[in-house]
């Protein structure tokens, strides 16, 4: 590849970046206090005095630790000890003592050590610390992983915080300072791996160019606990090398995978591991020679297995040909378990269709007792307003953790399922799309950093509750003040459901525009579109009613459940109302619990959803004397759109349907401002990449 | 001008009119009993058995009574008799009799008789007739005109419903159905008399070609008595005869008017007379050659005098240079006063500025006890959200019209003021710049033809209360059930100060967009543009407050009117809040009498005025049932429009002032959902021509 030397930087910025200088230059000149949210929710209180800090252990991974602590920790002098412990696993450490005297941090790794650092001081900045406090921690899943669709060419698959963090061009001569602060937010939240590029991915990062560039990245996270994996295409071999094929039974195949797993180790001897989207959406697989899933991941884990590394094998495959999208994860997996190697783990989105507003879990959980399998979390908010609307992550995914899947009985939470508990697999993971880019906060809008947190925290504990970690994200990020935390945690807790209420309640998905996953689109029809791609395979309005039915008169999605899940979800009457139009085809006229109709229920809710993100705008307004003008304009700027975009969605959702169910829109509700034609007419230009 | 014959209709057909002409199909295909807005407030209950109507007069004014008393009266013989009476004025009527037994409708003139058979009509549609009545009305203006901003081109100035009625190029030989269903809905409200063409006049209206397709016109508005006036450019000697100039003193330009009317008369010989827009905006006059407004109108009304025709002067004439565009038609005119011949009329706008959501009343009125003076009235809502917007005018008309003068001490109504109660003039006249265009409900918005309506019967009484107006009116063309009448006045009353909510309330004016007046504009500059013409000039926002000083330590306007007012209005205190930024500069602090702040104040009108919008969308939506779907759906959809236009208007303000007032919006209004750098962007590509 040809370098660009000579040419003056500022003309080969792209927009995005252009606009970063811009901002910073402006912020510069108007305000030297500016909150431009780099930050995070890290510590920067700045003490002239550093903190006494003790340890015998010498590593860069326990100088960090060292440093973070003398740097921020105001309280009595710290020891670092490593330990033997049984009772401390890999990861987990020990904080023992007093703010005022003395405290202790106990670990069994030097990780430990780290992770004791960064949770002594978010207790600091989140808990009143002057009793003696005796705390164990350690983490649910032994990987914990960021999963990040970044393309080579720097853009990001549903990325809506610009270009990628991964300056491919730049490496290996430049490293970006982001790289290690990047590796700092994440190890101060216990993640310990991060797939650098997209499941859609080029075979080219498995060129020994791009192997140069990904060893620079993985020795700037080492010292933080993060293991770099790759997303690799199945075709590369063919792709790279010219291989006949890329069949995974084919020797020289075998072979070539070899080879490029002893050159990735050669350079990176702590490399994860590989990340696999195979036969889904148009990527190659181990079907395009009659193989199957596992003998694909099968042929990966072999190469990598003697140098400790996994496949991470994604279960998100569906084919236009069958029937019911939802089912079909659990009919391409269920009968393969057993059949995969040790060192593989099966990545599962956590719910049976593809990161919707709300989902059942996906019965996947629970039904395969032989193979470890991951939970694929969207961090990245492609079906949730991208960075414009504010939607905190935490309920959802704990309404996922603690789904009951039954599959051994009454209280097999999907969490229980998958952190070994249940199943006991070594290998235990956790994995979530990013939603970081290059933009100067990290995630575009700066409560979408909360989501990143809450992963992070969640992926160690998901017992967490959503307000504790709404709690710890505020404290941190803004003010401990609670005239602050307390109405800005409100927002943050109701909002899910907010956006729920205003995009698609009571269990209606993929009501979105073609292309981008921004607006709404019920409509929509594309001549020769796959139809599990249209809005109508998933409302299946008419006359009658609304909803896909996967009751066992229609599609039986049911019976992918453990009972008494599956009779529940059956039946119209003990089905969760959330859940209704997922699971059934219900009558407009049918009376649900609050005693409307359904369809003045649905009107209800979009409406709810319209009126609740006011309310967040003039909650958010109220707290601007707490928080500085960056962030409080930024905040209140996209309170604004997403109140706009709510109105949007309710119109064009009630609108639509209004033309199945013929029915007026209960008066009381506030009416639409849009027309139906008008709405029909949007066609954003947006990419669904960056 | 040579003709398009051969070409194929079709093929002339604008926009518009193809429009026209699809929606007439589609609703022939769709709906037989479709309601196109096209009948308005007139009878269309059709009956087998003609009604009984007696009369002796023959003449094609009378026929016309007694066809449309046959079609649509449905009680008992009427009696039409034309009688000396002096207590029956021209134009006045007097109706005795019983729903039942007999009805007579005596005047003293043909057109008196067909007034009186619209208004027993009326009755019929609005009252209940079954008890004995007698009624005797007469008008309280002579003239009672509408003024069409209508170019030769088919383009209307300020004109939303379409291009123009008159079809300047199919005349004299297609004569269209139009012209007589427009002289029938304008008598059926007393409406004598039209000025055909723009004030901003072409002089080509008065080449013989065009009297000649005037003359067409005329013949068929006489029968309902119906005068045609027109709009003369006072430069039109010069340009349409290479006169070396326009000057009202050179005797071969009289010798050209001279010859113009008599060639008018010839053809006309009721034509009614001139309007004239002169040194005004751009337009030529007397002052270009040093004469005054007066020896410009005297030259015309010589001219016209023998014929009986009259000249209408308009006083809307202000001066870039001068201070204070307010005060400037006072200025211009009062000094002339008793200079005037005595068939020239002063056409004043009914404010000072320009047809404002909300003006005080003109100073001129009462100030020019010699000179005849009549209010213009504007009918389209140039300033009121075009025909988007659901404005009932009524209320303003009758604000205007009660305003007290104190000219001849209190009581000195601007009513009384022009309708000849306080000086005594012969000539009384009353003009409206009318709304109507070639769509085929006429007015763009189905509402908008009640201010069509309103302005016909204020016209004829100014007494008549908004309420009144706005019940005859639904009655008359919707249907007459007290359930849909009831809350549909509701809404017509409220309407007008709802938009001077969430336009321009407490006396703020002209913060509308550059060129067309439809969106907010409030920052607009333009570079090298009037200042008058920029929002600035008039709401003078600064650190301190907002308001034009108008008081005596300002531009001192308020001395233009009488006392008390001018004190009234002069004081802080005493001047009515609703004009209060008319008068003042007021301070962002300053308590209101709610005991809010000023800026408060503001914020809470501009909220009301969009809540009170989305208040009219959920009693309109109520009403569907008794309305046909063709106009519910029209309604509803501009209702839309309004609703969104209210929040625009509401946030460009707020957000714009904001800047200047540095206060916070009250935390418990709606918070706003645009960016101001967003809203300033917005470039409606509207032109000032339809």
């Amino acid at each position: 590849m040809t370098k660009t030397a000579g040419s003056l930087p500022w003309m080969v910025l792209n927009e995005k970046m252009r606009k970063f200088f811009v901002l910073i230059s402006l912020i510069g000149i108007l305000n030297l206090y500016a909150e431009d949210g780099s930050r995070l929710w890290l510590p920067d209180s700045y003490q002239e005095q550093p903190a006494v800090i003790q340890t015998k252990v010498k590593s860069e991974t326990v100088s960090i630790a060292v440093k973070e602590l003398e740097s921020y920790w105001k309280g009595a002098p710290v020891k670092l000890l490593k330990i033997k412990d049984k009772t401390l696993a890999c990861d987990g450490f020990r904080i023992e003592g007093d703010y005022d005297s003395q405290v202790t941090i106990r670990a069994a790794s030097d990780i430990g050590l780290l992770y004791g650092a960064y949770h002594l001081l978010r207790l600091q900045e989140t808990e009143n610390l002057s009793q003696s406090f005796k705390i164990q921690e350690q983490p649910a899943y032994a990987l914990r992983l960021l999963n990040h669709w970044d393309n080579l060419d720097g853009t990001i698959e549903r990325g809506y915080a610009g270009y990628s963090l991964w300056k491919w061009k730049e490496l290996p001569e430049t490293i970006s300072p982001r790289y290690e602060q990047y590796a700092r937010a994440n190890a101060s939240i216990g993640i310990n791996g991060t797939v650098l590029n997209n499941v859609n991915a080029s075979p080219d990062i498995l060129k020994t160019e791009y192997l140069q560039k990904v060893r620079v990245i993985a020795d700037v996270f080492r010292p933080y606990g993060i293991k770099v994996y790759l997303s690799v295409n199945m075709a590369s071999p063919k792709v790279l090398d010219d291989l006949a094929d890329a069949d995974p039974w084919n020797p020289a195949v075998i072979r070539w995978w070899k080879n490029k797993a002893q050159e990735i180790y050669r350079l990176i001897p702590d490399f994860g591991g590989f990340l696999v989207k195979a036969n889904s959406e148009g990527q190659p697989g181990p079907q395009d020679y009659g193989r199957t899933h596992a003998d694909g991941a099968n042929l990966l884990a072999d190469v990598l297995k003697p140098y400790g590394g996994i496949v991470m094998w994604r279960a998100f495959v569906y084919n236009p040909d069958q029937d019911d999208r939802a089912k079909q994860a659990y009919r391409e997996f269920v009968h393969l378990d057993g059949q995969f190697r040790d060192n593989v783990i099966l990545q599962v989105k956590n719910g049976p269709v593809d990161f919707q507003p709300r989902e059942p879990f996906n019965p996947l959980f629970g039904n395969m007792s032989q193979t470890p399998l991951m939970p694929e979390l969207q961090i990245t908010q492609e079906y949730l307003g991208f960075s414009n609307h504010l939607v905190f992550l935490a309920p959802q995914w704990k309404e996922f953790f603690d789904s009951d899947t039954y599959c051994q009985g009454e209280g097999s939470t999907v969490a229980q399922v998958t952190n070994g508990s249940i199943f006991p697999h070594r290998l235990t993971a956790i994995a979530g799309v990013a939603n970081t880019g290059e933009d100067i906060n990290w995630c575009g809008h700066p409560f979408a950093q909360a989501n990143w947190y809450a992963f992070g925290r969640l992926a160690w504990d998901p017992g967490l509750s959503s307000d504790r970690i709404a709690d710890e994200w505020l404290k941190q990020t803004f003010t401990k003040e609670e005239a602050f935390v307390a109405p800005a945690r409100s927002i943050m807790l109701q909002s899910w459901e907010t956006a729920v209420s205003y995009m698609m309640p009571l269990g209606l998905h993929h009501q979105f525009a073609w292309g981008h996953h921004y607006g709404p689109e019920p409509w929509c029809d594309v001549p020769g579109a796959r139809p599990d791609w249209l809005p109508k395979y998933y409302h299946q309005a008419d006359e009658e009613g609304i909803g896909f039915d996967r009751s066992s008169s229609g599609s039986n999605a049911v019976a992918q459940y453990f009972s008494p899940l599956k009779e529940q979800f059956n039946s119209l009457e003990s089905c969760p109302e959330k859940y209704l139009l997922w699971f059934h085809h219900v009558p407009w006229n049918y009376p649900m619990k609050s005693g409307r109709t359904l369809w003045d229920e649905m009107c209800y809710h979009y409406d709810a959803g319209v009126q609740q993100v006011r309310e967040f705008q003039k909650q958010w307004d109220k707290l601007e004397k707490y928080v500085d003008p960056e962030r409080f304009r930024l905040v209140q700027s996209k309170l604004r759109i997403q109140a706009k975009d709510a109105v949007w969605w309710k119109d064009a959702c009630l609108l639509y349907f209004q033309t199945f169910s013929n029915q007026v829109i209960p008066h009381e509700i506030e009416r639409p401002v849009h027309e139906l034609d008008d709405l029909m007419k949007i066609k954003l230009d947006m990419k669904h990449h960056n």
